[in-house]
């Protein structure tokens, strides 16, 4: 983000905006006062009813925001999907924005807020950055329920003969906390359980908080929760959740939860934030039922999913769309000037000053995810976020660039200057909604073996000459497929800095072979993860942690949040 | 509670209640729309700028209630608490009743839920069982949050010195998991931190539920985070959580949370839950903020305090309404016909028959309760709490006692009738009010040593003959008092079952010594705690735990919390 004196922060015009009743909000959008339930002034969630009261309404096209690869410079993806959403309703389309909800541990350590920036925000952003609805607090507890129950199964008898090496659940916090990622529980003697190694998580990297992000009703929630592999027993067998009957008491601690969140931008526009999961190590989007309610309540939904599109939009597009029955509509791909010079090799500190050789060199970047985009048959537009120093000069030649490679682009200048800023990408983007042709498809069939879905997205996502398992990986390739798994997508755990599993190799690098380390089977969410390199699950905080400068002013107002 | 198929289940009968809008709720107490938040359509967060806009108004009356000890028969002080405060409105009295937030954990475990019982309930009951509105989950959060910055303190360079082997602050779930009570975390080499000997508490008996509870303003509450103690360093110094610079942020994590939360009772009373913690390691009553509204918002506020007299009522006579200059008007003591039989001596399957001698035998236990609120000079109340099946004949033994050693004395038929099965004790307790004699004063000076305060305490509730404190608990009196925290009030923990320290000795146990094994400082709470015997800060789930019947059914409504 641009920071200069003479700008406003993101919470000094977050503070200063006009919100109104979520009542208003909720009006807009034609919901029945009976369909909403209101937390606080400026937040409400809505009744899965109205699913079924909405049922013969047609759906609104769905518009998927991407990134290149991120980089220290910023991207400002959630920015461009909140100012692209704007920009709609500037231009008279009905738009809803659908966002992950931010996880409290990186807020806490380095990122401060993630609800966007400048004025393309959502609303009420101090809530929204802290406990919000509530939600992953519900996950958090869910999944400690489930490890509790575990640990006392085992500790009670172990009627399902668990093998206490082999628990591969594990509990979490919404917390960067290193500290917990290897422990030992159950010391202290006998009262105290059975001693056994462990771990936490961050919640948004667990696999509850996938399997809320791609259930489709409260009944879908449950029998994914009943499906999810907890340990193995001593003869190697696959024990889950249900085994154990805590499916109910899990639905329960959810269900209030898996209500989606309507919220609103700084210029009102109505936006949906429900659900999410990492995107390393989960498949890094919002729920379905936010998406597919989004998209029953307005024309365009304007949703993003985590990290660049070799990782987020892959998942959307291979995951959470095909889950959700959901047929994208276009793709937007966000790029800076800045973040393509650090992918044409300039560090952080060179990027003030115009380098036309450090921003051609870096274009590979942004060509291979188009690449892959085209390869789902879906239409791409650039969208060029602008920061205020940017040189015209150099969104000029990416402008160029698109244009003699037969893409459409447009500059996003919504951090400054809110939907106003968006309205030429809207228009961009309507047009080639219109117009272009769609021929979106997942790009592998489920019934292609767990070792061919890996090296189709390896080869033609990343541009890896080759795939490589390890010993691990191999058995568990040959073990989850006669457990019958075979069927299922793969979820990839990989580096976001890079197309590569080396967060070193910026730009598109070449000759590579991807290193698959070992599978992770979640079978309620409904994927096989394949981990590559070191996935972080549980952050660590940075020397001085964000939250030093987190405070409540004597007037009661939040500060330090960004 | 009796559970006769011919009776409806508490949650049945929550489910067929007839709620009023929170907003309806507000408007009886007279509160602008301003100054509260719905949280759902039947829940509310009431604002602190309340406490302005009342300031020139009269307080109403608070009554407290305790009971005798509790045993496995149930004694159904939440159910007196709610049922009082119905019968006070029914009989033209506006009263508010104060409650405290059940924790989740120990629903999961055997309890089922913790908001009344009978037609004498706060409602939404599910909801208020559950998540409720956040405020648990926000302690938990900040709790863990200054964990996560303790450890990584340590790891990124100690400037603070602290001596690993002496960090006292422990993270929280609220949840009853006995694997994580001792643990150790920071293993798995210099990327993950510090290994050191670590354990888990629930949530409410953490120092900043006490704290959380204690506060009079959102400032109170970030000056009593900043002196919390977490560790001690190499020389053997006391470091607080404001030697870290954490209180802003979790001033910041909890904010929202301390604002108190409107509810209602079956029968439209208003209803504020706030706060909870334990009454064995903690002080065990509900927020100062709360009760301090209620008695604002109300003509008589009806609230209680945890487990029986010697514990809760002891704390809230000599710890909360000394920080939050409260002057209780009357105490109502709920007992049992099974209750006093257990006392006496009985199994819990000798209670079905009439058994006047195990009753007389039972007598003594809540004639030293009611000895001890003499002690405090605040008049007391006897509540018979009547189960359906108990005899008339041991009713009126009951009765006949209190008349002839000067108590006044009520039947409570509020589980089976509500609030109009309460109105005989509603107008004892007004009775009293208006009057008895009122001396109300804490049980000892501040400047009393801490030592003293103990001895105090242990000889004039519990009926001790003398106390003896451990090497470990001698050296931390002299260490304490040094750092000047011999100021400070006690915060006994010891078993709820027995006056004494062992929960065997039922009744009135006589000729028994308190051993004092150690202490802790709770210097942001503001007390210091004496643990007694083993007190259990981490509770564990039983071989079946209530969590294995709970539900949603098809219809989407909660099953098995009760």
């Amino acid at each position: 983000m641009p920071k200069k004196t003479s700008y406003k922060s993101d919470i000094e015009i977050a503070q200063e905006a006009a919100m109104l009743p979520i009542s208003h909000i909720a009006g807009l959008l034609g919901i029945d006062e009976e369909d909403w339930e209101p937390y606080g002034r400026y937040k409400a969630k809505l009744s899965l009813n109205l699913f079924q009261k909405l049922e013969t309404k047609q759906e609104g096209r769905v518009v998927l925001v991407t990134s290149i690869n991120p980089t220290p410079a910023g991207e400002g993806k959630s920015t461009v999907t909140v100012g692209l959403g704007q920009a709609f309703n500037r231009i008279g389309k009905q738009a809803v924005v659908a966002l992950r909800e931010p996880s409290l541990g990186p807020s806490m350590g380095i990122k401060g807020g993630a609800a966007g920036g400048g004025y393309s925000q959502v609303m009420p952003m101090e809530e929204i950055n802290l406990h919000f609805t509530g939600d992953i607090h519900a996950i958090t507890t869910a999944n400690n329920a489930l490890a509790a129950l575990i640990d006392n199964h085992i500790h009670q008898g172990n009627t399902l003969h668990i093998d206490p090496r082999k628990v591969v659940w594990k509990r979490v916090l919404d917390m960067n906390d290193r500290a917990l990622r290897q422990i030992v529980v159950g010391l202290g003697g006998p009262l105290q359980g059975v001693p056994r190694e462990d771990g936490f998580d961050i919640t948004v990297a667990s696999e509850i908080m996938a399997i809320f992000c791609l259930s489709t009703s409260v009944k879908d929630l449950k029998n994914r929760l009943a499906k999810m592999v907890i340990a193995y027993d001593y003869s190697d067998r696959p024990v889950t959740a249900g085994d154990l009957g805590a499916e109910g008491a899990l639905t329960l601690l959810l269900k209030d939860a898996l209500m989606p969140n309507l919220v609103q931008t700084l210029e009102n526009t109505p936006a949906i934030i429900h659900g999410g999961p990492f995107a390393n190590i989960a498949h890094g989007c919002n729920s379905i039922i936010a998406t597919k309610l989004a998209s029953k309540l307005g024309e365009i939904v304007v949703t993003e999913s985590g990290f660049g599109a070799d990782l987020g939009a892959e998942k959307f597009l291979n995951i959470k769309a095909r889950y959700g029955s959901i047929k994208p509509s276009a793709v937007v791909v966000v790029a800076t000037v800045r973040a393509l010079k650090m992918h044409g090799g300039l560090a952080k500190d060179q990027l003030a000053d115009v380098n036309m050789d450090a921003l051609k060199k870096g274009m590979p970047n942004l060509e291979k995810h188009l690449h892959t985009l085209k390869q789902f048959g879906v239409p791409a537009v650039v969208a060029i976020n602008r920061f205020v120093n940017d040189d015209q000069q150099e969104v000029d030649f990416i402008l160029q660039w698109c244009s003699e490679n037969g893409v459409k682009a447009a500059e996003a200048n919504v951090w400054l200057n809110g939907g106003s800023g968006g309205e030429e990408l809207a228009r961009t983007v309507l047009h080639v909604m219109e117009t272009a042709d769609n021929t979106y498809k997942p790009l592998y069939e489920l019934n292609l073996p767990l070792e061919d879905k890996i090296r189709t997205i390896c080869q033609n996502v990343y541009g890896a000459d080759d795939v490589q398992f390890s010993p691990k990986a191999l058995k568990q390739l040959s073990q989850f497929t006669s457990l019958g798994w075979g069927m299922l997508p793969v979820c990839m755990a990989k580096t976001q800095y890079s197309l590569s599993d080396d967060p070193k190799k910026l730009g598109r690098p070449e000759k590579f072979t991807i290193a698959i380390r070992e599978l992770k089977a979640s079978i309620g969410a409904g994927f096989i993860v394949a981990l590559t390199g070191d996935v972080m699950t549980m952050p660590g905080l940075p020397k001085r942690p964000a939250a030093m400068d987190m405070d409540v002013t004597d007037d009661g107002k939040a500060a330090g949040l960004f």
